[in-house]
């Protein structure tokens, strides 16, 4: 097995037991990264190797003098590159910034920095996080390491393929609708959308200031809380930071007895193809035999989150990108362009509307966690799908774009509750399948130990074809 | 001097000795009533005398008893017409509305009865509290007891008049631009708009839901103090409510020797009338002479505050009113018909602006409180003007009636500052001047102290012309 294939917990283990530098470790990254990013597409930027393989060396001075910075010490994390980089051009996808070099780290680099990480490079996404495809016609496409015929999801569509390709141990996401836990879920990597505020966006490119959330991408649960302890904390910068309570890697023995999970009926687990149904219901089994309780709830005013969302997200993005729009509209590709200046077309009063909408969900879901600890549902309704495809069919009904991708991820942006995304299986096409758990604010580690402990009760899921250095026998991770 | 011109806290002195009964004081009080109602029209209702006598011998039953509420027991309380009164109509100053009886109180209301105050009645108010003249088309003017020529402001000019001519010994306001302030400063009472949540807006129809705030006025800060402290509280059906510190009257000794004002010149003191600046001046020597230091300070984007005020308002208003400007127009005044429907003509990306100007200056002011300890500011620009004007030269500069009337008093309900309005002098035409008192989140009790030791230094304030059944020697009260 080569190291860039360890979990960031085990990879930290052998570094501190002086059995893995992280020279070998930054090493085995780039050369993954020189084999498979000029098909995979993940990076828009990487490193200088000369950089980053001196960054490895003073790591390893740092734990052989017992200077480690913690955890993080040595491992290499890439972010999505719509993270400012101070130094180091910061493209958000874009053309219109594609030669931005910002003069200061976003605070959650900063954080990174300072717990030891090493950033490794920068990583492809939706243009200006403005769609779930990660089709960018400036950057050219992220493929699915699953399927190259297929998206792998966006806008962090990048932090996903790179995890999944074994390009990176950690990533950095961003999630407006669904941005962290679609692709998550595309891709068969672990996503958090932690609680609105507890990670700063002081430094990440606004897409729309009240949906924003940035987030931890990892390849297990356990990984994205150890990136999550890194990256969280208060930031009077950030209008609307909150300190939360401090974040804990789940234990080896995490109990889920007597958790209630609820399944809601009336919108979240209503529309699901039927790979993902099967997987979803088998996943929700599972956690049932692992000794949680589940019940059936009903939001039905769910049903109005999609068009509240939209309401909300376009005219906050016009308003980000108004001058760009009136002096480069044609800098933006198609898709963008069209959706950004749809949040042109929105009355104030109907802006307004939405927000109240919002409240009502807000206290529906309040109302709820009243009655169960966590939520589950499937991330997404879909399988990935093949590359230009925008309408579905799912039972029967006919979704457009976004209501395939985003319609179980977006409510919880509106409401800024968490929502973690864990793979739970493969389709019968091979692809896989993402499970949404979603508690009340600030319950991150709820939700990582409930993750935990489906993780170990699942085993190891299965790599990407062709991906894994070596096959393992237990390979095959369909649950 | 009769008991209705008793302040709160001398009234309940007076009850808790046994000097006074609560059913002479209702008395008293709605002698008033009976006697200037008619021609000043604060009242839109007054509840049977019989069940508020009979209120009154319940409550002076409790303090023989010795079961007395606490210090609002007995003590006759006037609502503006949006609050909700259960079983008692609550127009809101509208045709729409006019025969609207609630089911319910609003958590104030119910909060002063349990205090044990005596609710009077209803109070006439600028139609929706859209408007600051309080020229009401359905109910009539609310005439200025100081001059029934002029305007008492608005939108809660009812209140204001209603304690000026000494129609009730308490009020509650609502103030989403300054209507609180407005009609305090130009009838000579006190009016505090309290830190955004600190009252519960629940059973207040709202007029703008991010702007409004509901709050106390009374005839002295000291009686404000007691009125907050009865209606403040965390309230959990109000998304927006928030636990304060507790509330406590100013102390008789109160000293502010060491205090820093800030006089911000850039827009907040750049534009009064002279005999508004006259007064102003002198308040804030006076405020010097009791140990203040005074401080200069400039926050030159508060320019925008109107425009982003407007642009935030008049959109949640007419979201508000959605189906009553759909389904009967012509229901409405004029002038409120045209200022919902503007709401209607705002992008929805140009309200998303105006909260980021909104966080620029909360940002400003919070700048602002790390070098002064409270901001001191003219409430109005002008004295009352006559009815009808709606133009104003101010120092050669042409304002609006927007501009003319809340300039000074409308960004801290973008911000959601505490400010107190006191008054401090009157005009070469005999009209009252208010000062306006602006501290950091939850600093209500230095600003009332700050209030109550300048109420001392200043000495009892004159009266309306007319008004009191007996004349002071000290009455002169200009400062």
């Amino acid at each position: 097995m080569e190291p860039r294939e360890l979990t960031i917990h085990e990879a930290n283990e052998h570094l501190a037991g002086g059995r893995l530098s992280a020279t070998e470790l930054v090493s085995s990254v780039l050369d993954q990264i020189g084999r498979l990013n000029q098909h995979i597409n993940a990076y828009i930027t990487v490193r200088p190797h000369s950089e980053l393989l001196d960054e490895a060396r003073r790591s390893d001075q740092r734990r052989r003098r017992g200077e480690s910075r913690g955890p993080m010490e040595g491992i290499p994390i890439a972010l999505k590159d719509n993270f400012e980089t101070a130094g180091l051009r910061t493209t958000v996808g874009s053309k219109i910034l594609m030669d931005w070099v910002p003069n200061r780290d976003a605070t959650v680099v900063n954080k990174l920095r300072r717990a030891g990480a090493i950033i490794v490079g920068k990583l492809n996404m939706h243009e200006f996080a403005d769609g779930p495809t990660n089709d960018n016609p400036h950057f050219g496409r992220t493929l699915n390491p699953w399927a190259p015929s297929r998206t792998p999801g966006g806008s962090s569509g990048g932090s996903a393929a790179a995890l999944a390709a074994h390009m990176c141990l950690g990533a950095t996401g961003t999630d407006t609708g669904g941005s962290i836990r679609t692709p998550a879920a595309f891709c068969a990597v672990v996503g958090l959308k932690p609680t609105y505020g507890l990670v700063s966006r002081v430094g990440v490119f606004p897409f729309s200031w009240s949906l924003d959330h940035a987030g931890p991408m990892a390849r297990t649960t356990r990984d994205v809380s150890m990136l999550l302890a890194a990256m969280a904390g208060y930031d009077p910068e950030d209008p609307v930071s909150v300190s939360g309570p401090p974040i804990a890697p789940p234990p080896d023995d995490a109990d889920i007895g007597g958790v209630v999970i609820g399944i809601e009926k009336s919108y979240l687990t209503a529309l699901m193809e039927d790979g993902v149904r099967r997987n979803f219901d088998r996943a929700v089994s599972r956690l049932a035999e692992l000794g949680a309780r589940i019940e059936e709830v009903r939001m039905p005013r769910l049903e109005v989150s999609l068009p509240a969302e939209v309401a909300i997200l376009f005219p906050e993005a016009a308003s980000v990108h108004r001058s760009f729009l009136d002096e480069r509209p044609m800098d933006y590709g198609e898709d963008v362009r069209r959706s950004l200046l749809s949040g042109r077309l929105y009355r104030a009063d109907d802006y307004v509307e939405a927000q109240r909408v919002r409240s009502v969900l807000r206290r529906d879901l309040t109302a709820t966690f009243e009655r169960v600890d966590v939520l589950a549902t499937p991330t997404v309704s879909i399988e990935p799908p093949e590359w230009g495809q925008d309408t579905f069919i799912v039972q029967g009904r006919r979704l457009d774009l976004l209501n395939a991708f985003i319609r179980c991820t977006a409510p919880f942006n509106l409401t800024g509750h968490p929502a973690l995304s864990v793979p739970c299986g493969l389709t019968g096409n091979g692809l896989p399948v993402g499970i949404q758990l979603v508690g009340p604010p600030f319950s991150e580690a709820k939700l990582l130990r409930l993750g935990y402990a489906f993780e170990v009760a699942r085993g190891p899921f299965a790599r990407p074809p062709g991906i894994a250095s070596t096959s393992r026998a237990d390979g095959s991770g369909s649950c």
